[in-house]
């Protein structure tokens, strides 16, 4: 599995490098305007806030134009849909969360995210609503057993999840050790089936090479989505890591963005960059356009 | 069960409250010579760095001399032994993992404690070594449900682990559910079985009113440990929470700090105060009496 992985990861840089240099056809430097004719260009204006890094080399300049190619760049008037309402803490009160569930209701986010032990409790709120309910699983340092995932996930659905968030086995993965990272996500894939599961890569603790062989090990575990952060961990989801991973996992995957998604405009960038689901826990300020919108929850 | 805590809480608080009225008569105020004589005595110190709270209050100012009740003070010289040689962060590689394996063997620390996925290894590397594994669980949040973590214990110790640090379940704390945080610990204990489990009550989150009732449902649940603190939430080991859960679980239960212990100072301080384990990952620091342990680990 390790080599084919990185055979597998090489093969991804070199289309991604095959994607941007077209795109690089289309686009003209980021100080000039953009010849797609767009006002603001994640292709034209990406550039500008990237990082320094192993795989970004790779990528050279033309990376920034990458969001073009993925056709990407529709924000929703439903943008509540695009919502996972958030409260993972480890103090939420049964009073923090029936707000949490009353105000998916009410603004008719996709679902409410919460940690396993407060599932059957808010299944409950949401009886006979469409709002689902999310579990996360191995969280937020995703340094337990596969098969303590697996049986953390089908516990969440038994208690009422349709949705789980599982965290990678973040050491593994530095370690270089594909296969434990590949296996970790395949079980819990299997033992949520036939719900969505959603693989938080937390990003700000890795290298963007790390971030293209996670993105791959998941789609080829696949999962449903890939997920940014945690909200625990350093840093958290930012417009280029959309980006990135949009560009490996293609059409087959969606991406979700998490952490220090506070406004409209934060979940707006998201969007056009890629993401179909938004991790917030600052939902309703995102949907009225409230300033100011609280970390607590994360 | 909830009727039943109050009442056990109750009667816990008139107990310390006899206990420390008994000391005070053995003491005098902070601002005089100790009567008992001794030259740094927590029982005159302590009360100096007490901070304002619900049973606090219950307490007065004669809480400050129940440490000489427990008859405490004693500062072991070989200290490597109560010392859990802790690493758990998200990130950790197998490098690190057996850097921490073979400095617990060099130094004859009692555990490396470490998460889940990563007890295996360890249990290999201290393999014809008198060092044990113990495993996190339910970590660092605790907000799972009771079935994940006594599944995710019993996974460890099939992998090797031999003792368990649980983390309570704080949310079911602050919402006055107090059967399910009982149960929650019983569970954890019972598929632990035979191997000690320690209960994590994350003090940092909770006032003295929840420490006691966190403390005394671990004691009827039949824990081995009440823990201070994980060392990812706020906060960490005081002198006078050891005292505090020392005072609450008596002989039959003993008591480990952990988050923020960094010198040789901190861990005998903890010592002192009726600690028997210290969690830190500047572990090497304490016993070598090395200045400036790291904070990395935890």
């Amino acid at each position: 599995m390790n080599q084919d992985v990185g055979r597998v990861v090489d093969a991804i840089a070199g289309r991604i490098r095959e994607q941007l240099q077209e795109q690089a056809r289309a686009h003209v430097s980021p100080k000039q305007p953009c010849k797609a004719g767009k006002e603001q260009c994640i292709g034209c204006g990406w550039s500008s806030a990237r990082r320094a890094d192993d795989t970004r080399t790779i990528m050279n300049s033309g990376a920034a134009r990458v969001g073009a190619a993925l056709d990407v760049g529709h924000v929703p008037s439903d943008i509540a849909k695009y919502i996972d309402h958030t409260l993972l803490k480890a103090d939420a009160t049964k009073e923090q969360l029936t707000r949490l569930c009353s105000e998916a209701k009410q603004f008719g986010f996709a679902t409410v995210c919460v940690n396993p032990g407060n599932v059957r409790f808010c299944s409950e709120q949401l009886r006979g609503s469409s709002v689902k309910v999310c579990a996360v699983v191995g969280f937020p340092l995703g340094a337990t057993t596969a098969a303590a995932k697996a049986f953390e996930a089908r516990d969440a659905i038994r208690a009422g999840a349709r949705e789980i968030d599982m965290v990678i086995n973040i050491g593994a993965l530095k370690s270089g050790d594909y296969d434990a990272v590949y296996e970790d996500i395949r079980k819990v894939v299997e033992s949520s089936s036939p719900y969505k599961v959603k693989v938080i890569l937390e990003t700000g603790q890795l290298t963007d090479r790390e971030k293209i062989v996670a993105s791959t090990l998941s789609k080829l575990a696949k999962a449903a989505f890939v997920k940014t952060s945690t909200g625990f961990g350093p840093g958290g989801a930012t417009v280029e890591d959309i980006l990135l991973m949009k560009t490996v996992v293609g059409d087959k995957l969606e991406v979700k963005a998490s952490g220090g998604v506070r406004t409209s405009e934060d979940a707006q960038r998201m969007i056009e960059a890629g993401a179909t689901r938004i991790g917030a826990s600052a939902s309703v300020a995102i949907v009225t356009g409230a300033k100011g919108g609280a970390k607590s929850g994360y």
